[in-house]
């Protein structure tokens, strides 16, 4: 049995909860707030994020950071990527040597372009961290319906560490050591599951989200790819697994912020009905700007940030993206990737 | 203005009439009965297939081989694989010298392993085909819902014919040099979408489907590869494309038939149910032949073979493939690619 603690009790924290709780080990939960804390704590539901769902009674939910952390083993942090830099400073005092640290954030910062376990690092003196990504939607977890996910850190030894905390029958854990492209393909999938959302809201049917879901997998490898990671990654569960159940799914806030902007709404309009920020739209920025920097074709992307940051109006540009001139496949997909690779692949590919 | 004989009246073959017929060529329709060729000329609808839907008066339908295919510039093959060896040798004496013959057609002949094209060339003496595959619900491209295709041959001048034929504002052409592994991805994806209706069918969610997909894309890779695929088709429109069209749509018949297994129904009581052959049955067996002979890992072909030949119970199969023991990522999907991939994977992706 292992202490873990849980930064952030939105769906995912929780559901990563109940993971850690179903396996035996002793499990504390940080709310932001006293009151939702107690309220976890006296009912054993989430109701605000998970409703229907009874938590383990060993599931126990605090609001104060010393309380929640001290003396962990583990401490997972599921914090929108906007908070890392707030929280991390106030956790830190707490957060014992020996602690390994594992983060659940899909995300790029604007203008940083960091990952999020680069920004853990500079926050927290170069600490290791553990990145655990994958598809997997909350809602199901807590179902413990069949759920894999992959771990990948800097240091494998930890990742195997959390593999072995986190794996259970339902939920499979594997390993993959490209950190690199495990953090990124989390985070870029939200920009195609926004254009997914898009082309559904202009009523498009599933022909066209296979095609844009297919061409925005090539783009966000060939970005990957350029920023160091291996172009396998993409096609994994961290990659491929993840923009599938991203882009599928009515419960993405991505997809649904999407929809919303191709059904005829502002960006403002949409993230005001949803109450909150939607990662994807930062992401897309940090994508544009990356793309830019390292002159990587991304014609999604740039039709998103258009839409996003531009005013373009969102029928144009998706007819932009459908009308082009007709290309031959595999240059397209290869596009941009080639002095990348190298001359043996596979030798980017090892550990 | 091209003369054009499409061979099958389903919903496929219909589709693709409409969009020759959109385009201004002069389009004959082959359907198996005078029945069914008499209705559809009356009532400009294919109601059997495709309920709704009204077709151009341009598309004129038959049941005579000769009157559909003499003097025909394009001939446009759209039956069953299991059909193909009883319609060639009947159509052959009608076929003119210079008509580009296309096939739309997604199967692996069981025991010759043959692909469609091969198929083709046996029967026809050689000549050359070009195959057209992809994301494509017939039922979108007749409301002219954007869309997105491949075009493959041996010779890409026909090729790019055939995409100038079909080519306009709603149904994309590209093309792909590489005809293994357009004509595998068309294929190998339905044993992974009788596969993902078979897990919805037992009540999981979309973290377990995307699960499969993403692990059933890379096992139909690897095999691809073994086989002379450029492993990059499988990452694009015909491979990636088409799997998640087909494993993501109740439209799907392969989808549908893994459902009703998931759900208890016997294999031959779901052919029963259906009326009508599932293409991704034949191919799963095929698919398991070529991996047993060239000893490729594909344990989501294997365990669909056991339940659908070996009655295998398929709770047993889908835990079998979930409770697999803890793996590295990277190491899985790459198994079997290495000794196929050379030295430089890039020699291989050219034209």
């Amino acid at each position: 049995m292992k202490k873990a603690a849980v930064i952030g009790a939105g769906s995912w924290g929780t559901a990563l909860a109940m993971v850690l709780a179903d396996n035996g080990h002793e499990v504390k939960l940080l709310s932001r707030t006293e009151k939702h804390a107690d309220t976890i704590n006296k009912t054993h539901k989430n109701t605000r994020y998970l409703s229907g769902v009874s938590l383990p009674e060993s599931i126990k939910a605090f609001s104060s950071m010393e309380e929640a952390v001290s003396g962990a083993d583990f401490i997972v942090l599921v914090v929108p990527t906007k908070a890392m830099r707030e929280v991390l400073p106030k956790l830190k005092p707490f957060i014992s040597e020996n602690a390994v640290l594992v983060h659940a954030s899909k995300g790029i910062e604007p203008e940083s372009h960091m990952r999020i376990s680069e920004i853990i690092a500079e926050e927290l003196d170069n600490r290791a961290v553990v990145c655990l990504s994958g598809p997997s939607h909350a809602e199901e977890v807590c179902k413990r319906q069949p759920t894999t996910v992959t771990c990948s850190s800097l240091h494998m030894d930890l990742a195997e560490e959390v593999q072995d905390l986190f794996m259970n029958q339902s939920f499979r854990v594997y390993t993959n050591p490209d950190l690199i492209g495990v953090e990124l393909g989390g985070a870029l999938k939200n920009i195609i599951a926004i254009g997914s959302g898009m082309t559904s809201g202009l009523g498009f049917g599933d022909n066209a989200r296979a095609a844009l879901m297919t061409r925005g997998l090539a783009e966000i490898s060939r970005l990957g790819v350029k920023l160091g990671a291996n172009p396998l990654t993409f096609s994994g569960l961290s990659g491929l697994g993840d923009l599938i159940v991203t882009c599928t799914s009515f419960h993405s806030r991505n997809w649904r912020a999407g929809n919303m902007i191709g059904k005829g709404m502002s960006v403002s309009q949409t993230e005001n009905e949803m109450g909150m920020v939607v990662e994807g739209v930062r992401t897309t920025k940090a994508a544009y700007q990356l793309s830019e920097k390292y002159h990587i074709d991304m014609p999604i992307t740039r039709e998103l940030y258009a839409v996003l940051f531009e005013d373009k109006d969102v029928e144009e540009a998706v007819e932009a993206l459908m009308g082009r001139v007709k290309k031959k496949e595999v240059e397209e997909l290869m596009r941009g990737q080639t002095s990348s690779m190298g001359k043996d692949p596979l030798d980017h590919f090892e550990p």
